[in-house]
């Protein structure tokens, strides 16, 4: 915090926005910044962007100055983005339409709630307003269930999101059992293989799965995946297998892509890049019909694709997640109050036993356009997760049901 | 009842077993099933039938008799089948190799927890028995997540599995709401569209969808289906769908047998005779590519296909689907005390207001080989449900999240 630069009182507005993939938690943050900023004598009306960087172009804002504490309760405990979301990256003729909006609405302090690419639209945006001479403060509070932020020993959305995916492996471990067979479950993550890895917390006694855990840090071979289920099922008679839509080959080219160019003839990407990996069965698909056509026609396989219900379903929240968003939104509006600059809100595990938190300001360049992905040491033989994840992951993720078998 | 033919006592043990599908409350029926037959003096052992029919040929039995109540207690809370469960369906010497098995154990009195199949293979095992001359009470208690059993108001299984859809869509909903574009949600149901239906629940002025909803009740067009996908996103700029795995065309095979046909020129059909619809994303992805390349290629359009998530996830459990499933386990126990030769536990929805249930057991020829759909009356325009379909719906599933928009 100490090579962070402070500044004299900025009387203004506040302009709020949310952006990248809605989570179950997102609007805990927001809310928690709306009420530190209600705390901050120098901000005079409180802004909601509609869509983010898109709203305030299209000077679609939501004035949430005097948002009934009732109404923003409900709403913090509503998953996905309240205010709308936005992939757009502003270049430097977007930029400049967003300071004209506001100007004309004498924002000056800017909180952008999001992930990795988001906290790059926050540094673009708070650069080019220096470069410009519009005076703006301008600060990231984390979102991702990627988990992939760099300085953060974890991210809002991530905890909720993985107790989604153990709930599911869980239960669906349990299935496989009663109605052997293979089980193939695709989870999200690109480049990070945190959520996937989150599978762990469902092998218990009485399911015993996921036998296989496949992230996108280690590079994915078909012939050797083919070879480890061959092995499980020979052991086991059955075998559910995580895997993250991230999985790539040796090139570094993910499955996905090149099974969506196979199939349709084009791939589809995203203002920032992204190749599309979510919203489609396509890689489950295809990684059930090669064990089929390798290890037997006749064999029970199966793949579901979590898709976009382990980012926002309701009514599956991790209490500590839930928590450590609307303390990250806090954390943003006193850093402005503090006088700050610029910063990106982290989190940092300050003890693990008990389990604490701190929320750090850094500055933006230290988290902008940097991934964070699942160290090494938790990844065994390029097809499994160490136990020792647990430890790491459990608090994030909130006690979990107790399942006994017979 | 009255028609119900009734015996002397027939001293003797007994098994349970489950069969189909598995679901998240079927332990509880096995629970039941056990605490009403410990109160039972007829009984001496209380087997378990591990993996149903398959496990009685097998001679795969587990010893329930005196299981500690703290035990089945956790059994009752897990999800899936705590015994295993079988997809066989008995034929003659099928049935002679299990009286076999039942005779060695002096096993009189037969419990089978299972839906649609699974009731009629109680049936052929109770009405070869008779015809052997081997002395058995065959009962049969309702599970099915599809809800489609006849003479009964909804089954055990249904109301959890509406949950999840409901959670599911809701969350949905609100992230389409936030990051627009067409989706596409693929749900189970053979047959009947209950718990696509259920969809329903989700649609709340916060979130909004899904906008339209497709049972297999109604034939699906898809220039109709495109059309009205079309009309939705030109009037909302977002289109958020629910479709039945087991849509089918005019001549009544299903878009998604069709699709595997066309992409693996085969098609998977278990021992009833079902074509294989979960386990694949196939027809969701062949509806989203359709949209696609009907209405351009530029829009985002994305399917999640639910899969076997809807029926086991851990912690998303309807309370009353719970309790029913418990006491529809009980009733069989009761009804094989009172007497009765053989009958099928349905549940009776004796009062709205307030919801209140009782458990009547029927002939098994009633309910086997039977299906419930959907009335017409819930659907609407081939496209959507009724909204008083709500009412029927609410006391199955239980209190749902509250959400806000902004």
């Amino acid at each position: 915090m100490s090579t962070l630069s402070t500044g004299p009182s900025l009387p203004g507005n506040a302009v709020i926005a949310q952006s990248g993939g809605p989570t179950a938690v997102i609007n805990q943050s927001l809310v928690g910044c709306i009420e530190a900023l209600r705390e901050f004598s120098d901000i005079g009306r409180i802004y909601g962007a509609r869509h983010a960087v898109a709203g305030m172009v299209a000077d679609d804002f939501v004035d949430l100055t005097e948002t009934p504490d009732r109404t923003l309760a409900r709403v913090a405990a509503t998953p996905s983005s309240a205010l709308g979301t936005s992939r757009d990256k502003p270049d430097e003729a977007y930029c400049e339409r967003i300071f004209e909006r506001l100007a004309a609405r004498e924002i000056r302090h800017f909180f952008y709630i999001g992930g990795n690419d988001s906290s790059d639209t926050c540094r673009i945006v708070s650069e080019v307003a220096r470069a410009r001479g519009y005076e703006l403060r301008a600060f990231h509070i984390p979102k991702t269930i990627d988990n992939d932020l760099v300085k953060n020993d974890h991210t809002p959305g991530f905890g909720s999101a993985a107790r989604f995916v153990a709930c599911a492996l869980m239960g669906d471990s349990l299935d496989n059992a009663a109605l052997p067979g293979i089980k193939i479950d695709v989870i999200m993550g690109r480049h990070a293989g945190f959520l996937t890895a989150a599978s762990l917390l469902a092998r218990t006694p009485a399911g015993s799965g996921p036998h296989l855990i496949y992230v996108p840090e280690a590079t994915f071979d078909l012939d050797r995946f083919v070879a480890d289920v061959d092995r499980i099922y020979t052991r086991e008679g059955r075998c559910v297998i995580a895997v993250s839509e991230g999985i790539h080959d040796e090139s570094g080219t993910p499955i996905a892509a090149r099974i969506a160019e196979q199939l349709t003839g084009e791939v589809e990407v995203d203002a920032h890049g992204n190749v599309q990996l979510s919203g489609s069965g396509a890689l489950g698909d295809h990684l059930a019909n090669l064990i089929k056509s390798r290890l037997g026609k006749k064999l029970r396989v199966r793949s579901d694709t979590f898709g976009y219900l382990q980012r926002s379903f309701a009514g599956c929240v991790s209490p500590s997640d839930a928590t450590e968003a609307r303390e990250a939104g806090r954390a943003a509006g006193r850093a402005a109050a503090d006088g700050l600059l610029e910063a990106s809100i982290t989190i940092e595990r300050t003890s693990s036993d008990p389990y604490s938190v701190a929320y750090t300001p850094v500055r933006l360049s230290e988290v902008a356009r940097k991934t964070r992905t699942l160290e090494p040491k938790y990844i065994v033989d390029g097809c499994d997760i160490a136990e020792e994840f647990r430890g790491y992951l459990a608090p994030l993720v909130g006690d979990l049901p107790v399942v006994e078998g017979l």
